[in-house]
């Protein structure tokens, strides 16, 4: 069974180091007395500071109501320790599953929101409901980071990218070519 | 210098293998009669059928002009063969620069849309602005794919997932899972 991993205040301006790169997240939520987990591809960075990310979540999902209605979520970025979890917790509901428990997962408190922390991944951020004009067309939602949580090391942890078909690119060697940078653009 | 690659008919509903594992793309446009590339890193999948993907097209980018106003853009894909393309591409504008000629690029027609194909890109997806809703808000645009090109091989190519810093994760290695997914959700 994967441990909890211990982290660190991290600034909200640097998580496009972790979510950039395009991996599956584990969103966790709560929503009158009850957490939720889902497992999510489709998300992006829009802004350093304040500290935006957008997410499809789509009103299939019994964590759609709860993000909506709690305003509040924590994008938390688990490793390949936690494969068979994120597939597991893709593949069931909410509305019949507690997942912290049938999956074996920590639910620690957040700083600023109510939805809970996953103590066994990498990274934990929390997050306000920014903007919801997509959401009623679309199910996008924008997020403020306002609190985030990074274990010290790896820097770059081994993290899960889905193709779709039940596939996972894993994350692979790290390439600097910071040299050939202008300086405003790192 | 990197050749063309040649490339397939593929389903627009499918974008989602090469877009959700969240490359870094190379961004092709085409307005009053100039082409330009820009390095993208922020862009999402927001759904299989229509095919629609969101990207974060900064206002201090060329780009964000011409796409905006010629409502069309292509999505490229890059691989590792391109790194150094994909770094010099996102360090000059191109109000200075025909990014095509600077760095030995084949701008290929296209099918649906005037912007070109990137020849030694991996993959092309022809886009059309699909909505601009909060492209003055967030400079968030979301494009339809309305047609896809893809090289049938390798079938996952050795991508550029961007972290800041002048630094990159390249994709790594392919585990499946398949058999643990509900049906319908693969």
């Amino acid at each position: 069974m994967p441990k909890t991993v211990r982290k660190e205040d991290f600034p909200t301006a640097g998580v496009r180091r972790y979510l950039e790169p395009g991996p599956i997240v584990l969103v966790s939520s709560q929503w009158q007395g009850r957490n939720n987990i889902m497992t999510l591809g489709w998300h992006m960075v829009m802004e350093f500071s304040p500290s935006l990310v957008a997410c499809m979540i789509s009103r299939g999902n019994h964590s759609h109501r709860m993000i909506r209605e709690s305003g509040e979520c924590v994008i938390n970025l688990p490793t390949t320790r936690l494969t068979d979890e994120v597939v597991g917790i893709g593949n069931c509901t909410g509305v019949e599953t507690d997942k912290f428990a049938a999956f074996g997962l920590t639910a620690e408190p957040a700083r600023e929101v109510r939805a809970p922390l996953i103590g066994e991944c990498h990274a934990s951020f929390e997050c306000r409901l920014h903007d919801d004009v997509l959401v009623g067309k679309y199910d996008l939602f924008v997020f403020e980071v306002v609190k985030a949580h990074v274990a010290p090391s790896p820097r770059h942890p081994e993290t899960l990218h889905y193709t779709g078909d039940g596939v996972f690119m894993v994350s692979g060697r790290i390439i600097s070519r910071r040299s050939l940078f202008r300086p405003e653009m790192l």
